[in-house]
């Protein structure tokens, strides 16, 4: 059996959920199962319609309809600590060849959950499934503890121009 | 109409195609029209499936069996020539939401088309079309033409472990 590596997608550019989803649309492509558990986020994003077209594709939100702004709240915390439980479901039956934990980063940086138990949760990982961790401020520890590490980087961004989030190109 | 920006992957580091992916899976889940335009790679990816599996996707390679190793061959500037002729009618024809052309930046890299071809080439996209350049070695006169650039930077990476593109992960 082929085995699978952990890999992170970190940084302030842009990219980074959007090559998860990449990777995991060429997983499907070649016969792979997936799931994708996206942490902090609960709005409707255009990805979640993904799993109605996409063989073996299942996304799961646990987060709220919107970003966290100042200090999160009970129901950050709880929808978290449910993404914790399910992931941990999910990594180490077997099932999976390729599990993103979208933004979990961001569910460290908030405290939702902690370091520890995100590196718990990565040793729970059965040996064929690829493991995929994305969100800004990746910590020191998840680094050390991941195959592969890639930092996007903003060099230019048109947000800076005054163009918002547009469906289907950023959500 | 809403209007289509131009961005640009590039960098060392992983997922400049795969986030490139994402971003049209992400579209087409959107009922948005995709083409993705391959420079230089001319090897079966498992994304070739894609166009089988997603509606309004469509994909086309321009390169040959194998990556360019010294100098590029004729048949690699026709097969890259061919290209750009084709991407110029996809462009402007205003038929698509994203327009993707993968690897451009490298075929510029190896002089298969020059970098005022491409410059050319991205005046002659139509308003509403997305388009997205890919690959290492951007020049600068690509980066101040687009809109937004972002640098996939590689923090660590397994292939120093030894490990090799695996089917329906890298490739």
């Amino acid at each position: 059996m082929e085995k699978g590596y952990i890999q992170v997608y970190t940084g302030n550019g842009k990219g980074k959920t959007t090559a998860a989803f990449g990777l995991c649309l060429r997983a499907v492509c070649a016969g792979k199962k997936v799931y994708i558990g996206q942490f902090v986020k609960g709005m409707e994003y255009s990805e979640l319609n993904a799993a109605k077209i996409l063989p073996n594709f299942e996304i799961e939100q646990f987060g709220r309809g919107c970003f966290i702004r100042n200090e999160p709240s009970l129901e950050d915390f709880e929808a978290a600590r449910k993404g914790l439980e399910k992931c941990k479901k999910i990594i180490s039956s077997g099932e999976y060849d390729v599990v993103v934990l979208d933004e979990i980063n961001i569910a460290m940086f908030y405290k939702l959950i902690s370091v520890d138990e995100v590196l718990e949760l990565i040793k729970l990982k059965a040996e064929k499934t690829e493991l995929i961790l994305t969100g800004r401020y990746a910590p020191q520890e998840i680094i050390d503890a991941a195959d592969l590490v890639t930092e996007m980087r903003e060099i230019k961004h048109y947000y800076t121009k005054g163009v918002m989030a547009r469906k289907g190109i950023e959500s």
